[in-house]
């Protein structure tokens, strides 16, 4: 049965848990901020459900450094370019975010480009680091290939998110943070985790057939048996030529200006079968509204779009017209009240993880 | 009949005409070459078949000035916004791309938010120009209503490109330049011209039928009794809110650092059925790759990248796989040997501007 867990208390053991596989306190509040933002927002795909896969699996496998060295190799007023050495992504990406907007306050615009990192967790938390800051925040990452080319049938891009995220004069900014893939993989491992299907359309089997099982196109994601189609969809009749070219250009600014790896090299899987480092890449952009017509301007006008799309006449049945970051507030108004929904699965690995980590202190709700 | 035009004949045609319409001679050189630009990559959407209804027409209408005002309403180092007071989008686009790139040269980055402009052709012309300068190169604009919102059949948002393009180590650059919706109006202008329907899913009706008649389709997005759907479609089963949310972006980015209109503002009709000023807004960023690892070695990634994309297995039955840009470099390598194929209505537009020009020293190959 899903169980209801307060957000003090969840935060407050994510951190120690984090702290507990060796990552500085200071990051570890980093982590468990942006794995938990990815919860309050609805995003469970990025939530707390990867805590162990994708954060403490991988720090055990040592494919992944929990002490986090952040080297800046280079570096101009507006610019920047950063190894991670394998640290913790969202430490690499909270730095490089605000070394971005950092530049942008002074200079109008920052960017930073980031070489060998991990999964950084949901791009939106550093696109709305900047919204928040009065800038425009840009992001985005390469990953492991998942998405196969138009008219082809092999993962070679990553899901690559590009997000963007805009201040508006509303409670809460614009924030579209999107896979440039149809759906990406940690939706299907949250389909996995709940017995459901995969939408058909929305993955290319290797002969071309439709695969709809959530298990086995994980693991023909995997094998590269089957590939996810891009935005779009597969082939060319409702343009899936351009979710193909949004992926490629995350790929390029997460790889080129940094001299980082892409595409292929991108797998963790090494010769032997062994699992390796992912030597990720990111992209972080700010852009100052200051630097143009000013912060209030840019709010009201931003604003001022978001309330007539809504405002925009519904089709026939729909019952609302939403904007990007609305749902996700909308979300976070509910669970602030009732604390984060954690599914059976996902109870078992966090007591499995407060076990291994010997956090003997802690209980949860749904152990009583 | 479809016949040949020589380019470079066109090319005096076309500049001498914009002349003869009170464009100055430098200014006319620049709207050409964007012009022809776009039948050169193939673009037909955007080539000598708009140059009648888009460019002529307009500037006889009243409501787009042949002589550029282009005004800098505020700079910064890496900044500025323009005011192109209605003037020739095309020279308002090249100036504010240039100013870009100057300003990415110098400071690493720069980013030019442009009010009050007018159509300003194939956004693909001012990203490669930043390619071809070393820099990586994003525009976009707004425009017209026409994109409903996701659960909206209402047009709302313009067709709103979002536009990047990458130097490369190979013949051309990666160069995506694309609407955000699936299927823009030129391309539907197009199938119109030569008597064919517009795919089914594209265009959402206001009854939420299915239309197809592109005569009908193009009337209909006129007076708002139909919208164009986004990239991934209707609703939300394949994703269409992230089409909706990029033409989001553009829109934003073309209006709200830069004080200027957006959405319905932007219909170019007045109260009573009159056409008004579209008062468009743009925006260009260019991004200097020395300021990151440099510019042999971005090219040489990206081109990396493109080649193991092209090389990846191909879906049963593809012939090939492409990469963004390469379609238009082969199109131009076959026309620029054969000329421009024209199309019999366009043709009839090209003598009816000859004639109202009095332009009376050209003959087209079609005349003989």
């Amino acid at each position: 049965m899903t169980s209801f867990v307060e957000w003090d208390f969840l935060t407050e053991f994510v951190e120690k848990a984090f702290m507990a596989y060796g990552i500085p306190e200071a990051d570890a509040k980093i982590c468990a901020d942006v794995l938990l933002q990815s919860d309050k927002k609805g995003i469970e795909s990025h939530g707390v459900n990867r805590f162990k896969p994708i954060y403490i699996d991988r720090i055990k496998d040592g494919i992944q450094n929990p002490v986090t060295e952040f080297e800046i190799v280079r570096e101009t007023p507006t610019t920047a370019v950063v190894d991670g050495h394998d640290g913790m992504g969202q430490v690499i990406a909270h730095r490089s975010m605000q070394m971005a907007i950092d530049k942008a306050k002074k200079y109008g615009m920052g960017m930073v480009a980031v070489r060998n990192s991990t999964h950084f967790g949901i791009a939106g938390y550093y696109t709305d680091m900047a919204a928040d800051a009065g800038c425009i925040g840009m992001a985005g990452t390469n990953a492991r290939p998942s998405i196969a080319p138009t008219f082809s049938v092999q993962n070679k891009l990553g899901t690559n998110p590009l997000t963007v995220s805009f201040p508006t004069d509303e409670a809460f900014p614009f924030s579209l943070d999107c896979a440039t893939s149809i759906i990406q993989r940690g939706k299907i491992e949250l389909y996995e985790r709940e017995g459901k299907d995969t939408p058909a359309g929305t993955v290319i089997a290797h002969d071309g057939s439709v695969m709809t099982d959530s298990p086995t196109i994980l693991k023909a994601l995997q094998s590269g048996e089957a590939a996810l189609a891009p935005l779009g969809g597969i082939g060319e009749d409702l343009s899936g030529y351009k979710g193909y070219g949004y992926a490629t250009i995350v790929e390029v600014l997460s790889s080129a200006l940094q001299q980082g790896n892409f595409l292929s090299m991108l797998s963790g899987i090494g010769e032997s079968g062994e699992k390796i480092k992912f030597h990720l890449g990111h992209f972080f952009i700010a852009i100052d509204t200051e630097a143009f017509m000013g912060l209030e301007s840019f709010k009201k006008t931003t604003g001022d779009i978001m309330r007539e799309l809504r405002a925009a006449e519904k089709a026939p049945g729909a019952e609302r017209i939403y904007t990007a970051g609305e749902k996700e507030y909308l979300i976070w108004q509910k669970r602030q009240k009732t604390g984060l929904p954690v599914s059976e699965p996902v109870q078992k690995e966090l007591i499995a993880i407060r076990d291994d980590a010997g956090l003997t202190d802690y209980r949860f709700p749904f152990e009583q």
